[in-house]
């Protein structure tokens, strides 16, 4: 990279906050942070380990803690972990945004995302700031809270796709359907390691949270983030949120070059729906239209923006939701729950039968509206993968919102481009200031020293792992296959959620849907190997499913391949990601694996390793780590690395 | 009773239904049914009751079940629930309120509560019909799905207290003070065996929902139900209802004699609020000041009106609830829901920042918004029995909107004479035909015959009883203490509701925040007796609370005193509902007991009957039985005794 060349937008902002590294595809970098965005699923155990690194205060310009999950309360555990958060963001500087108040990541792009910033968040989908030109970024926990703390965020450098969007989308086409088209093109593995930076003439049709769709969902197919330009949309989505100051034009170079490119015209697609159980699993609308559904739900952190409630208005204007449908409506801020209500697109949905939720994940994430086993629920949400729903045997399907509005009117999947789309009602203007008061503010920092934190016997501190051991030996716990996901390991819903604070209580759940003797087995044993295959753990960023391991004793993992989170909260806790070689016999469950000397191989900087089976047999491994995995594997974990003073705090940024 | 005489409101409705039987009080009688209301908690196991009678269609003028209670669908075990009373309702001519319409009462006031008829229902506050002189009671499933097939429904009859209602309430009480006003009297025993009658100058100062307020909760004193003359107010109500041809004047006549009479100064009420745990435990607001809150919860099947909300939104008008408080608002159904949007209390509430929750039970019992273990949560609700707020340990207190408010406000609880009450936001023209429209119809007899009832799993049908035996023997398996409720039987929460449809599945919940080993002790000795204290299965009219201890081979239940739903219950489904003599000494857990030829006292009409202890002590018993209770206990049950014929079809009711 000389200093003349015309640089993509992601390399700009890598650039700008780099911090140690080289900015080259697989080396390591560490990056300045601007902004921390947590939520309370994954952010009480994040923020434990905020206080186990023993900081004061945090050391970033911005952190802003959302309770949106956990917010059904069906027992007493729920408010123990909102409660937690409240009293540790006003001790440690904070925001707070109320449960009910809305979706972290809708909220984060009204009040907080700004362009030329790097955001790192305790949520897969925290791309979805992308939209407005920020370099925002999913991550575990303990990775969120190190870079709270003040010492920048490590991560691989990833490649950079250019995706140029030409043309213009059909009506009853949307960027939902854009997503989908990239997931239909790389599937859920085809991104990983790469960022996906969208220009040419059709970015400027898309309006932001269009763009903060196609962001939000990039993460399915494995990718680190996606990325738009800063231009007028931008500039007039920040002015409608009393932000104008916050804007800056941004965008790639002219003749920029990208390591990989590829071209959408929008003109060309049409609705498109992700099948059971893959959101990689996409087939044309239009070809689907014999399913009959007995629910439909909008929301999630994708498609519940103002336009997408409105869509959905408009189409069931004047009608009655089909009487085999439950159809459930979650706006995806109480901003936007404001505005729908403001503009009469409430009124129409709630005449239309919907069932109107708070603005929270709730069905997402099976917190709410579990749907029949195997009966057909169609969703405009980011992930169907299995179980995710709250329901063990589910078939959730994946599609837009004119495609769900047209849908649940016909009780049947239905290609939106054979109805008539009728004019959304427009929005009325909103009040930003009113919602961004409700979210508390930072108290001065004199004021915090000493506020005590509520923490109610929900809240149990994670396990501390213990440094790498020479010699790793133990039996094959479970042997599971390709594209297995962190719900998996720490599933969704209401139930299994509410005791995310408490890894003992997570870890019955770990593979309870594949195997419901996992955890017993694992105990019995007392540790052991878990072996996976491609893609192992992708989706959510919960590293709930890395710490239950470290609590039941798993030193490895071996697997054909990681999602970029989950491998990395792996070697956070200090569990060796290991890759099976290529051309290896099957792995049988209960065979006794000895790895020798792995910890020498891994401080040496080795690729090979091998697993010697209590049958004579072997099996070839690779070490597929960089220098600074090396280093945190070898240390024991990430915690551990920085409470030796190992890594020197970064220095805060001013506010950009 | 001459002809001549002038008479109640409540015995004219009485006399106009009698089917069998004297109208005095105490004896058994049996009346013709306008109206059956079913919910989906209670509604499940009544409609699979109602399958087991072999009726072929409801035999009243109208049936309507709502679902209302289970509707978070944490699991896939709720929407196969709805799904089996959505079918069961297509096939047997019941219409169907889906999930988020709103609450079976509130829904049933506004569509369906008529003057002058009698409606059943499977829901204890079923009484808040009583608002528009409907004589509206609550009862067991198995009651009231023998009243759907068309035999009638059995009751004792009540004694009737006239309560005349004079002056008017000063601005910050309200009709929930004055029912709060009558626990701190009647307490929760001191209404048992009785009708409210409400009469005087004061009633017009009442709006239609005020009314229901007191109607409904005026089951917490035991009481049978209530009811309210039909006047220039309800005719008001129903015409804005579309349902002008519905109302009749009715009222008591002049100088109606009361078997019991009260008055009661409105102008004298002042903000209350019952303690934990018990609706009955009720003090003045002004004295609670000093108490801190950590949740207030709006809504419920009392106080969710439009009025209700529109006060707690004058209230907060242009402030904040503190920052310590969650408060949570539930409108009544989708129609008060959409008053309050259109006239503006939606967005005060919201921009306040209430939670604004779907019209469903909710929070009231425990679905979701469990409050933190011993913090006080204040609440507009009806009940505050221990753990039915989903947390076992709670700290529940009740109160009106206004003090609701006015504490939200403060983060602790206020007396709302202390607070000025703006004046509320006049409510808009409501749209009611179209939310008639979304309760399903009826479809007429003929199409309805073979339709398929959709049958998942989670549904179970109840154990049935064996005829009583002649001896009954076995241990005491526990002694619990006074005013014990049936939600510490078959428990409130979105996670043992889930199983309501499945005795067995529900039976591991029983008693089970009295002495978590009950059901493993149970089931090893193969049944035993229950003893309870005074009021025993207070509450809810939940028939699991009586049908667990059938699964369970409990034979008998022995207490001081029984709440008149649970007692029926358990007379119901055969299991005898015995009282302990005065003076007997304490029963101690695990004695066992041999109440000999108990079969022939019951059938002999004798009262007496003894418990011989295994140790050579007695313990008096009394057989409190009416001979129609006798009947139904010795041919095992009420099942049996309506399968074996020996129970005439009562006429089918034109609608009135």
């Amino acid at each position: 990279m000389t200093p003349h060349e015309p640089l993509s937008l992601s390399r700009k902002l890598l650039a700008d906050h780099l911090l140690a590294g080289e900015l080259r595809a697989g080396a390591d970098i560490r990056l300045a942070v601007d902004q921390v965005l947590l939520e309370d699923a994954t952010g009480t155990m994040a923020a434990m380990q905020f206080e186990m690194l023993g900081a004061d205060s945090i050391g970033v310009p911005l952190a802003v803690v959302y309770i949106d999950h956990n917010v059904l309360q069906i027992d007493d555990k729920n408010m123990q972990d909102a409660r937690y958060l409240q009293t540790f963001a006003a001790r440690y500087g904070l925001r707070y945004s109320p449960p009910g108040h809305g979706i972290s990541h809708y909220i984060h792009l009204e009040h907080f995302a700004r362009p030329g910033t790097v955001l790192v968040g305790a949520d897969s989908h925290t791309s979805m700031a992308g939209a407005v030109g920020s370099l925002a970024i999913g991550a575990g926990g303990l990775d969120v809270a190190v870079a709270m703390a003040g010492y920048g965020f490590d991560l691989v450098c990833p490649t950079v796709v250019g995706v140029e969007l030409a043309g213009s989308l059909p009506a009853h086409a949307s960027a939902k359907d854009v997503v989908l088209e990239l997931l239909r093109r790389y599937d859920v593995r085809g991104g990983r390691g790469r960022v996906f930076e969208f220009y040419g003439e059709g970015v400027a049709t898309l309006s932001t949270t269009a763009r903060a769709t196609i962001c939000n969902m990039i993460v399915e197919t494995g990718a680190t983030t996606a990325i738009f330009p800063s231009d007028e949309r931008t500039a007039d989505w920040l002015t409608g949120q009393g932000r104008a100051d916050d804007h800056r034009p941004l965008a790639a170079d002219p003749g920029a070059g990208y390591d990989e490119s590829l071209t959408i015209d929008l003109a060309t697609i049409g609705a498109l729906v992700a099948l059971p159980h893959s959101p990689g699993n996409v087939h044309a609308a239009a070809d689907l239209e014999a399913i009959d559904i007995v629910q439909v739900c909008v929301g999630s952190s994708v498609n519940s923006s103002y336009d997408d409630l409105a869509t959905v208005a408009a189409i069931l204007r004047g009608s009655q939701v089909h009487p085999s449908v439950q159809l459930t409506v979650t706006p995806g801020s109480r901003q936007i729950l404001q505005a729908i209500i403001a503009s009469g697109v409430y009124e129409e949905l709630l005449t239309a039968g919907a069932r109107m939720l708070e603005p929270i994940c709730g069905p997402c994430v099976g917190i709410g509206q579990a749907p029949i086993k195997g009966a057909p629920s169609l969703r405009t949400f980011n992930r169907n993968f299995p179980g995710r729903s709250g329901t063990a045997e589910d078939a959730v399907f994946l599609c837009s919102p004119a495609t769900a509005a047209a849908s649940a009117l016909a009780g049947r999947i239905v290609d939106p481009a054979t109805v008539v789309i009728p004019p959304i009602r427009p929005a009325s203007a909103a009040v930003p200031a009113l919602h961004d008061e409700i979210i508390t503010h930072a108290l001065p920092a004199d004021t915090r020293v000493g506020l005590e934190i509520e923490r109610g016997p929900n809240l149990v501190a994670p396990p501390a792992p213990a440094p790498l051991a020479g010699t790793l030996s133990g039996e094959v716990l479970i042997v599971v296959g390709d594209d297995i996901s962190t719900g998996d390991m720490a599933p969704d819903g209401a139930i299994a959620m509410s005791v995310w604070s408490n890894i003992e209580a997570c870890a019955r759940f770990m593979f309870q849907r594949l195997d419901p003797d996992f955890f017993d087995r694992a105990r019995a044993a007392g540790g052991g190997f878990i072996v996976g295959g491609e893609n192992y753990g992708q989706g959510s960023s919960r590293e709930h499913a890395a710490l239950i391991p470290l609590f039941l004793r798993v030193p490895a993992v071996v697997a054909k391949s990681y999602a970029r989170i989950h491998r990395r909260n792996l070697i956070n806790v200090g569990v060796v990601p290991l890759v099976l070689a290529p051309g290896q016999a099957d792995v049988e469950v209960g065979v006794r694996w000895t790895i020798r000397d792995l910890r020498a191989a891994v401080a040496s900087g080795s690729r090979a390793a091998l697993a010697e089976a209590d049958d004579g047999s072997t099996v070839e491994l690779v070490i597929d780590l960089t220098p600074a995995e090396r280093e945190t594997v070898v240390a024991g974990g990430l915690l551990a690395q920085v409470r030796s003073g190992s890594r020197r705090p970064a220095p805060v940024l001013t506010t950009r």
